[in-house]
């Protein structure tokens, strides 16, 4: 039984939430407003390295900055080991999927819902392989065929590769299903996790993922630049990464260089340790809350908006799946996207704009126009969801 | 001619610089202390993004961030589309290198002093397509030969990528000389700028080099996590990176995927703005100062530290070249460097340590053990440094 929230916690949390005061921040999709503990952690760490430097601040908070590592790894139920930090989470899926060998003829498996990133990486791989990218048939609700997947297997297939949750809706893929497929075919799995991290709760085990993506800066409330892989222990042995610097590998003399034993022979050498500081404190604060009420209370938020832009005239919500996550995206008769967003910022509404090109097949296959993105929060207010829906329901009539 | 720093004027530099009043700091070939403004870049834009959401953030400085930019083509006297942002130094300079195609017997010429991370790179690249990697022999001095270079150059050498300024000491390769042969034989000149960054003028013009990849902060003074790279015109067209996401490429149907027609083909969407913004300001700062007159002080304050340890028993600067750059690599007999640094720290003045196997080609040829390395920077004092060797003086008579 998970609990809600109740008035006085929401109270508290929103006012640890600075921007709560100036917008009404529906845009979790893109980059959450940071708490303050979060945005104290990496500006602290700035200080300190301006004082006494900064490899000597690093020093200073070494073990801290080790507990980032530790904190992802509670955060998907994954062994410290099994943890890359990245700049960004398309640096860190790119480290994982660029580092699988391909050859001619083999077979990606991907979805409808795939990152548009993601995409282009297999079309270039594709190009200079000749590996082909195949997309799995979805079900009638929009969500990924997990017996479709099952009939397209066989031994050409190299990786599966998908996307949890799109950037364009509240569509949830059955990542799980996909794990049991994949595992009892020994075939590697690799799964763009970017809109569920801090949304629901992940746990690799259950889902049975080889390989997983995150950023830091969307649902988990973590500042920009930082993201964050998954890579399973009997993988990371026999994977060679497309690149290597000297803090994944060491020069050995006459035997050449020799990797890592741990995930971090993806990493490089520097890296911004203020960043990864409030990485790591954002995700404590989203583990200390507890995904399962967060996940919950992001489900709640995401149908109340659905409800009251059904009631508007000229309003079509164009999310999939049976149960959507806390992604809206929508269109409203006779005003581009861009007009809406653009009304709703003069207003302090936060929202962002979904195009065609970020999900290429999905937007391809249902002649997707640009879409209003709609992305709450738990520390967002019914009252907020309530607010953009009536200033929603006035560009509607004005149409 | 380049006018002297003025009493008062180092006195407001260093006003400017919080660092000043806790440390001696002689670790800027490490990480320089950040100025006051470069702090107050990053920080501001990280509240702001608290405030009112890190997208919404990202469009309010728009203009400040497009900016930061033409900060970096003004450095290096390079056009702005000639211009990658990156994390950091080594991902500029992977984005490079590895963009490059290698076939079986292609050969990549280096120097003596190249970076570990770049030599790792060449052996995994040699080792994946059978391409060679071959030094460059040194004069006798220590620096690079260009005569020898040109007597190397044939139809096979695919790539010359040297290191600029090492990491272990004061040396300065003669870049423009080896740029000279490079276009003479249209090979392509990868150079390593990462300890040349804001200790000295960089006209890539001048130059000579194709490419060149530097960080922001070690002699720039911006904060860590940045880093850029330059790519001539004529080589951004025929150079397709080695891993694309959405921002460097975009979806184009049938016909797969387009590249940008920009140096920026190289990125990827997600990065750290706040940290670019402080890239800025740094490289601003520099350049209102004169790149040429720090370089003048620098020098004169490596020259100054380098006098005080030829006066004390048993200390040996090992570095090389006829006028070394701000970065002196020395030993005390029978004071391990590890034991050295800690004392010193102890003493708050901050140094750093140069291991062998961060300069495997020069320390495996010149046995060179464990070296403490200190980088002074415009910003210390002449007393600083006298006070680092009084230190010293003291450690050596105990040993």
């Amino acid at each position: 039984m998970t609990e809600d929230f109740t008035p006085d916690e929401l109270a508290r949390l929103r006012a640890d939430t600075p921007g709560t005061a100036h917008r009404i921040h529906l845009n979790n999709a893109g980059a959450a407003l940071m708490p303050a503990p979060v945005l104290a952690a990496v500006t602290d760490h700035l200080r300190r390295e301006a004082e006494i430097g900064g490899y000597e601040a690093k020093a200073e908070q070494a073990d801290r900055i080790e507990g980032v590592y530790r904190s992802v790894a509670r955060l998907l139920n994954a062994h410290v080991d099994e943890v890359v930090l990245a700049e960004n989470a398309t640096v860190a899926w790119q480290w994982a999927f660029y580092a699988q060998p391909f050859a001619l003829g083999d077979r990606i498996l991907t979805t409808t819902a795939e990152y548009a990133a993601n995409y282009l990486a297999y079309l270039q791989v594709a190009r200079r392989t000749g590996a082909v990218v195949e997309t799995i048939p979805d079900r009638t609700d929009g969500t990924l065929d997990p017996q479709a997947l099952e009939a397209m297997i066989d031994d050409r297939v190299r990786l599966i590769a998908i996307t949890w949750i799109p950037t364009n809706g509240g569509l949830v893929n059955p990542a799980a299903e996909v794990g049991r497929i994949a595992r009892a075919h020994g075939i590697p799995y690799l799964l763009d996790a970017c809109q569920a991290a801090g949304q629901l709760p992940i746990d690799v085990e259950a889902i049975g993922c080889d390989m997983l993506a995150a950023t830091g800066r969307k649902f988990l409330r973590g500042p920009r630049g930082t993201g964050f892989l998954y890579i399973r222990r009997n993988l990371i042995e026999r994977t060679e990464p497309a690149m290597i610097d000297l803090f994944g590998a060491e020069y050995a003399g006459d035997a050449g260089y020799r990797l890592r034993a741990d995930a971090r022979r993806f990493e490089t050498w520097e890296s911004d340790h203020a960043a990864r500081l409030g990485l790591g404190v954002a995700i404590d604060y989203a583990l200390a809350i507890g995904l399962d009420r967060i996940e919950k209370r992001c489900r709640l938020l995401g149908d109340r908006l659905r409800a009251r832009l059904a009631e508007i005239p000229g309003a079509t919500v164009h999310d999939l799946g049976p149960d959507p996550a806390a992604i809206i995206g929508f269109t409203l008769d006779g005003i581009a996207a861009s007009e809406i967003a653009a009304r709703l910022t003069a207003e302090r509404i936060n929202l962002s704009i979904s195009v065609p090109t970020s999900t290429p097949i999905d937007a391809t296959r249902r002649k997707l126009p640009d879409l209003v993105r709609a992305s709450p929060h738990y520390y967002n207010s019914e009252d907020e969801i309530d607010r953009l829906a009536d200033a929603l329901k006035v560009l509607a009539a004005s149409a």
